[in-house]
């Protein structure tokens, strides 16, 4: 490949496939490594759309009953009817979410994820608020969402509760290998778990519907016992207010659609728009269906079996053949969100990245074309939340959907700020903003309340949701989104700052350097040295060799011999009382680096052996090491490694 | 400092005291640094001598009683009765022991340690084999003589008992700081111990004899329960040896004077001589009337409850004060003890790190002109050693004193060789030898039969102790040394490889190099990498800045750029389909290094931009490390950093 080295031209580009990295158990493990050039650009429509995108929302109708149920436990078994109106409060939360979902997905055809419609309408700080609410979402996602599905295995195989923190962790770093292998998503791998879980839950709630219709449901036999330590005895708005809270988990991932919508064929905002409706017509129809028959047949809120468990055993007639499907079907679905925080979280990582606020390394795609930092994060982190709360779906619960109803609120508020910007434009007019064109659009008044609207209730719910789980875990959240974004600006003010010390602009060019004077630090006189010296001939006439002393007889000994080997080089040698070896160098070096002129440099050549081994350093003073560290910050001074390998 | 320097001349001194090292935690932990003209000239009388060298030796008469006593009660308490008898045994083994270091001590007035003596008489495996095993000795000692020092604390304040392992660790540490302190040895801080010690001991025993001639001893009160698990029921040979071989513990730190005649004042060997026998006859005395009082008294072996304790108890009526007194007296000698090892250890190290067969740091003496590093290694071992084994003397014992018993043999072994040798010379000859001179001596062949005697003794000490103790734990001893000794022969051959290869001997000058090609890997165009293109520019007029480009976008931006500031030098820009970034560098580094020459060098400048607080390094890849790293090993390339330092 150097062949083609164009010894004459100043400017040569090496077109090579050469660089393919190394085989390792990491090709084993995910695969062989993918050219840039194989990143996906393929388009979907909309049933596999739904398929891809629906998971996170409807898998949440695993858990969301049997959380309201768990909160309303609190008033006694008599508090269950409760349920069903605060279902029917969230369906409606939902259609107002929908709608307001509508018209960004219409505004920002290339894809409207809350940090981009807020960074575009609202400024730094929402989008950095918006990105950190969802980054914190997306890592409860994963540890809520297997956590679920571990209970409903764990439902029809008790005998495995005692291992649900191993199998829940186990299945966590199994979606991550599968993202860092980057499968394609070939949509069919969607769709099937997808619609399965569609056509169970669809059978098992309308058979239900039927069964108590015709009044043969009946009630579940042998339900878990209730598990609530202390019981008020009477309802209270605060009880209500705090299973209404928990139930919004359900709503959970019904923004999924509009980040994705460059994901969808052409016309590719309608297309996403029905998607979107749909999505959000079964996800209220299963959520009220199931909460409604869960109500009927006097399920109980439990660790050991979950809610849906109970319900289609009932309803199903035992822990039948269909039962199991049920439960494979509602864990398998759960494992599919999980998966789809696998791909949001280092995305979203990456976007913050590239916009300078967190580390430009998320940026960066590895072997297999995925995030790989991002994936692995999440994973760590989502692990370490499951062992910490041992799994439960109810302890963890307080900390999830804050963030996504933040989010949620900032996008809308995002999106009523820009029908007002549009309101004020003249008929015909077209803006170009930083991510979308902005032109002048009748009715925009409804649209900026539709919005307003969907901001202002997310935003109750965010107040809600603070306040009624603040001692449960909601604090933790509380604290933990703005300390995020706190090091998000850092971050950002970092590379700025780092941007304009390196900026070209008003760049007086230095002048050229014009002296260079070496100082060579000997331990002894021999070949290594010596081909330190060697090199350092090459770089100056001025050349100090300096020998730290810690016993004058030795000193003696390296004068004499480099008298006879020293090439007529200036010897100093530094008496170290105190048998210091750095500091007297340091100080050397330091005192005439200080007479350094604009057109001086100071380099310090270091003779560093090399043993083959490189368990045998311990065997040596890493001087050359300790010497860089110390030296860095200190302009004017170049350290130069002369290595000489021993062989 | 730097005014005084000579320009014209070829060789400066620098004598100053400058480089006084930082104030810091350390600092005010173990004390001011000292200059090393501070190092200790001072020498001591018999008196102090004794102090000073027998606090190991006599110490382990606090438990040598007991260990005997612990092997027989395996054979029921009618077996105690064997205690004595075994332990004049132990006696004459002492005497032959003094018979023969009073030889050592009279040819090697510089010091006959068994390394020394070893290294000498028998060659580098022996010696090495020597300083194995008295190093594990010395870990042994300190483990021990806390271990024992502890219990015997808790044998008068049995509440204690159950914090017995964090209050040994602690005392290793404390003892470890005031060796890190490097406290002078005024002799008086040796001397108030041993010898408050030593009244302490003549004093109980002879009161003990007092009252059994008179006949009032009677037996102990309250005697602990005998904690043996299994008893056997009849006394056999294995168990007598297996007590004497515990016992012989009392005969650990015999050597310590041999090691240390140069303390002495003139005529030192002589001087040394007579504290040697003073320090034996007490030592064999003490431990000749503790056991057989011990077995007077009824004394039963126990952890709850150490035997001196029991023993002094019945002698002088009670817990009384005086009791306390013997007790206290019997912790502090226990702890001199142990902080005898940890002069004894590090000295030991440093000698095998002078003779290449350790660490050369080892020889570094740190602020206090003590050897910091060994002084931490073994408290740190022998911290490990107490919480492994619970601070239990008795689980510590088999694992004790094979060490010691090893290097008895090597040092009497290499005496009697030295006779042979001595035997060998005309009458007036003299001979140089690496540690001493040899001269004609008359009685030579009496000399080498009490050396060879002793050895011999020694040696089967080693072997029943092998035996006897090695499935209690000496297994551990019996693998440990070997491994250790091949440790520091592959330690060795490492230093004298290098040694060779660095050496001057035969070195043909290489020719100067007569050219210095010059990569410059840039990420980007901006000031960091202009100031390393500022200075490669000193290096060579041969410059190639390098690209890797995963992104063909952001490359034409760097090379439109170059053209613009790149001061005419050429560009390479490397395309990694892979969007690796090191390899393919690497790959064109190495390529490039390929066609050097003899007398051509090439130079890799890497920009390395230095953010003001470290943490912010990770907000950067390590480039130029990750390069350093991987070039270190290719011959003929020269790696500088070229900072720049971020405002």
């Amino acid at each position: 490949m150097i062949d083609n080295h164009d010894e004459t031209g100043t400017f040569v580009l090496k077109r090579t496939s050469k660089f393919f990295p190394r085989r390792s158990w990491r090709s084993w493990l995910i695969g062989r490594p993918l050219p840039t050039a194989d990143a996906p650009h393929q388009t979907i429509g909309k049933a596999v759309g739904l398929a891809v995108f629906a998971s996170d929302a409807l898998s949440s109708t695993a858990y969301a009953t049997q959380e309201i149920l768990m909160v309303l436990a609190i008033a006694g078994s008599g508090a269950f009817g409760y349920a069903f109106p605060i279902s029917m409060a969230i369906v409606l939360l939902l259609v107002i979410i929908t709608l307001s979902y509508q018209q960004t997905i219409h505004a920002y055809p290339g894809g409207g994820g809350a940090y981009i419609v807020a960074r575009d309408n609202l400024g730094e700080l929402p989008a950095q608020t918006a990105g950190a609410a969802l980054l914190t979402d997306y890592i409860l996602t994963v540890a809520v969402s297997v956590s679920s599905g571990v209970a409903q295995l764990t439902s029809a195989y008790p005998e495995w509760f005692r291992y649900r923190v191993p199998i829940a962790v186990g299945m966590v770093l199994l979606v991550m290998l599968v993202n860092l292998r980057g499968v394609r998503e070939s949509g069919i791998t969607f769709a099937i778990p997808t619609y399965f879980f569609l056509v169970m839950m669809v059978f098992t709630t309308g058979y239900g519907m039927l069964r108590f219709f015709m009044g043969t449901l009946g009630s579940v036999e042998n339900p878990p016992s209730l598990e609530v330590e202390h019981i008020v005895g009477a309802i209270t708005p605060f009880i209500i207010l705090h299973a209404f809270s928990s139930g919004t988990t359900a709503l959970t991932g019904v923004e999924a659609i509009s980040d994705g919508i460059t994901a969808f064929k052409e016309p590719r905002s309608k297309n996403a728009a029905i998607t979107l409706l749909w999505m959000s017509a079964i996800l209220g129809t299963l959520f009220l269906g199931i909460t409604f028959l869960a109500g009927q047949v006097h399920a109980i809120p439990s660790e050991a079996e979950t809610v849906i468990s109970q319900f289609s055993r009932t309803v199903l007639g035992g822990r039948s053949f269909l039962y199991l499907a049920t439960i494979t079907s509602t864990t398998v679905i759960l494992m599919m969100a999980a998966n789809t925080s696998f791909a949001d979280f280092p995305r979203l990582g990456a976007l913050h990245a590239g916009d300078g606020f967190l580390p430009r390394q998320l940026t960066y795609r590895g072997s297999r074309l995925v995030y790989s930092y991002g994936i692995v994060t999440l994973a760590v982190i989502a692990s370490m939340l499951i062992i910490l709360f041992k799994a439960s779906v109810t302890a963890l619960i307080p900390l999830y959907a804050i963030g996504v109803f933040l989010s949620f609120t900032l996008s809308q508020a995002g999106m009523s700020r820009r029908w007002r910007k549009i309101g004020r434009l003249q008929p015909e007019e077209e803006v170009q903003e930083r991510g979308s064109i902005l032109r002048y659009e009748t009715g925009w008044q409804l649209k900026m309340l539709i919005n307003g609207f969907g901001a202002f209730c997310t935003f109750i719910v965010v107040l809600v949701f603070a306040v009624t789980k603040f001692q449960d875990g909601a604090w933790i959240i509380v604290i933990l989104i703005p300390v995020m974004v706190y090091i998000f600006f850092t971050i950002h003010h970092h590379y700025k700052k780092l941007a304009n010390s390196l900026s070209l602009e008003n760049y007086g060019s230095p002048p050229r350097i014009e002296r260079c004077r070496v100082i060579l630090p000997i331990s002894g006189v021999h070949r290594g040295s010596l081909a330190a010296l060697r090199y350092a001939r090459t770089l100056s006439n001025d050349i100090t060799a300096v020998h730290v002393s810690t016993d004058l007889e030795e000193s003696e000994k390296v004068r004499q011999r480099w008298e006879k080997w020293g090439e007529g080089v200036r010897l100093v040698i530094l008496e170290s009382p105190y048998r210091l070896m750095l500091e007297p160098l340091l100080a050397y070096i330091e005192e005439v680096a200080s007479h350094n002129q604009q057109d001086e440099i100071l380099t310090i050549v270091v003779p560093q052996f090399v043993p083959r081994q490189r368990l045998h350093n311990l065997l040596h003073t890493q001087t050359a090491f300790l010497l860089r560290q110390a030296l860095l910050f200190k302009p004017g001074i170049v350290i130069t490694d002369v290595p000489y390998q021993v062989e």
